[in-house]
């Protein structure tokens, strides 16, 4: 039977979602309490493959069992044998055809800036710390131009392998809580690494180190050199993953980090 | 020189904010900083005393130096001295007079509770887990009987020693962020565990364990067995601490845990 999990996780002693040799990622946390539940060895296969120090509010993940545990239970027995760090919060029963990564059709993502002259105590794993003066506005400006069906090649990690670097960005907003600003983005799907490489140039541009009106260019090009640097792991939070046909976005959903 | 600091800082792993024999506590890394600062054993003293585990975003405290650096400046130096989890995000200087504990006007604190059915992943060290459903409604319902100035002793943990415990509450206000539920209180000054007590009895209530009129009923009756058990310290952070004058509230803000 195919069971769909709803997972949460501070990513921040994880070497990522992706099982890993000499490192312990969530992936391998959740296998190794299945099988302690299950008594079988089984491939968890999660919707997307967030990177070490990355979070997430609710993963998605699928697998296949035998044994006598309800479905719905699965979630209770597996937070019995995972750390205090991963929680699975929903288990339920899917349809076998029914694929974490290859039936998402969006994905929703929170990146999460302390802006203030000393790095933040209270949030020192789930937020990047920015110290020089952020301006939102120019922030808010720069990321309209992201939203929308475009070639997202300077916004992905050098050396990524993927078919088309085209993908749909439904909505990416700016909010300020201070000191803390969040960017909301939700799309078809991402490239490796284009969320933080988004919030990285959008950083910039908040520091007043580039102009709004950059990323339109930066776009145009598809240089990955003109976009800035990829923001730290710890500022990004994975939010949902979405199933339900949100646009026709089929194809564009692979390989997040 | 008289400074005053304003202290942000994650409780997890501290015996509470005051000195202790056998414990490490938030003063007397703020003391050992000092010393490494301005190299003179300096006293710290805080505007309340949180307990083992409670947090604090804007805690505030006072210190007498006579070393050279510039008051502005000496948060600077604290922080290269303390841990990550400990942040003196503003220093500046205060008249002679200017006493953290005895000139603070009023308080304000938060009480976070996650509301599910799992245990919190992230928030795992930030919020009191309540697996029953809480209703919202129920718990405001009950909170208006506690503002305004009564005779909390029903809420004070049983041995604390004060003058008097009468206290005015200005504002409690419970909102829903789903799973979370934040309970925000300010008032002129709170009695020993008398956050937590409230919070204790504000889930009992949102559980549909007593009914929301128990309030008027507790307070009338002063008796700390009347009300609920103390909430866990980790859902509470001391959000802020006034100096302005609220109300006419002087002689009523000693001892908060």
């Amino acid at each position: 039977m195919r069971v769909k999990l709803t997972i949460e996780y501070d990513g921040t002693n994880y070497a990522g979602w992706q099982r890993q040799k000499n490192a312990v990622s969530v992936q391998e946390m959740l296998e190794r309490a299945a099988l302690a539940c299950c008594g079988e060895s089984l491939s968890i296969t999660g919707a997307g493959r967030t990177d070490a120090g990355v979070h997430a509010r609710a993963q998605v993940a699928h697998f296949d069992k035998s044994c006598a545990i309800p479905p719905e239970k699965i979630c209770y027995a597996l937070n019995m044998h995972l750390p205090a760090d991963i929680r699975v919060n929903q288990s339920e029963p899917v349809s076998a055809d029914f694929h974490a990564r290859f039936c998402a059709t969006g994905k929703a993502y929170r990146y999460t800036i302390h802006n203030g002259s000393h790095a933040p105590a209270l949030n020192r794993f789930t937020a990047a710390h920015v110290r020089g003066r952020l301006d939102a506005d120019a922030m808010r400006q720069a990321a309209s131009a992201i939203v929308g069906t475009h070639d997202f090649a300077a916004f992905c990690a050098s050396g990524c392998e993927v078919k088309s670097t085209v993908r749909t960005v439904y909505s990416l907003v700016v909010t300020e809580q201070p000191p803390l600003i969040h960017i909301d983005i939700t799309g078809s799907g991402f490239l490796y690494h284009m969320v933080r490489i988004i919030a990285g140039t959008l950083i910039e541009i908040g520091l007043g180190k580039r102009a709004p009106d950059c990323m339109q260019q930066i776009l145009a090009g598809r240089d990955r050199n003109a976009a800035s640097a990829t923001a730290a792991a710890k500022g990004l939070t994975l939010i949902a993953v979405y199933y339900t046909p949100i646009a026709n976005t089929w194809g564009q959903n692979d390989n997040e980090g």
